[in-house]
């Protein structure tokens, strides 16, 4: 855990302009954006891929989209519409062993999702 | 609510072959497969889009997760990986306004994700 970056960034070793963050949950933008908007919410709690989520962990992941849903209506997306996108393992190109959702808004997002 | 498509399959008014079905969520195969895996996962409560989610739904939210780990182990595809997609208005191309959560897994997916 350590090493992990996104730990170092909840805990504030590593610069990142939080967008939002309730104490649990925190979100700030992705270095690669991909669209006009693009978002990493992540919890503070270190849980490296979906596959390791328990039933402990299920209102926090709820609290993620709960997030997800404020910051498109402050960001004036709700309505025209976003995207969350979890990734787990290679298949789907997880990069950071910390479970994070990407949320993309402010142009059309093609299908399919990759 | 009478109307939507979900909604109806969640009654067994429409058929559709649930893979997964705790009472809460369940799941079944997208009828436009964008992979070799590619699962729908509803919950039964019909809340139309991520923007009207409430602070009851967030263990919903997170037991829609722990559906997509368990058929992610069940589908033999946990360790190679997948992707799970949740698309909100028109810029995402929601087509069914109940949420429903996309399991994309059995190839490499691609970024962007859309």
């Amino acid at each position: 855990m350590n090493d992990c970056i996104f730990c170092k960034i909840a805990a504030g070793d590593i610069p990142a302009t939080a967008l939002y963050d309730d104490g649990e949950v925190l979100a700030f933008s992705d270095i690669n954006p991909e669209a006009p908007i693009h978002l990493l919410i992540i919890p503070r709690k270190h849980i490296p891929t979906l596959n390791d989520l328990t039933e402990v962990d299920a209102a926090l992941i709820g609290r993620m989209h709960l997030a997800a849903k404020q910051l498109a209506a402050e960001l004036g997306v709700a309505d025209s519409g976003y995207r969350t996108v979890i990734n787990c393992n290679h298949n789907a190109g997880q990069l950071v062993f910390h479970i994070h959702m990407h949320l993309l808004a402010g142009r059309e997002l093609g299908w399919p999702p990759g």
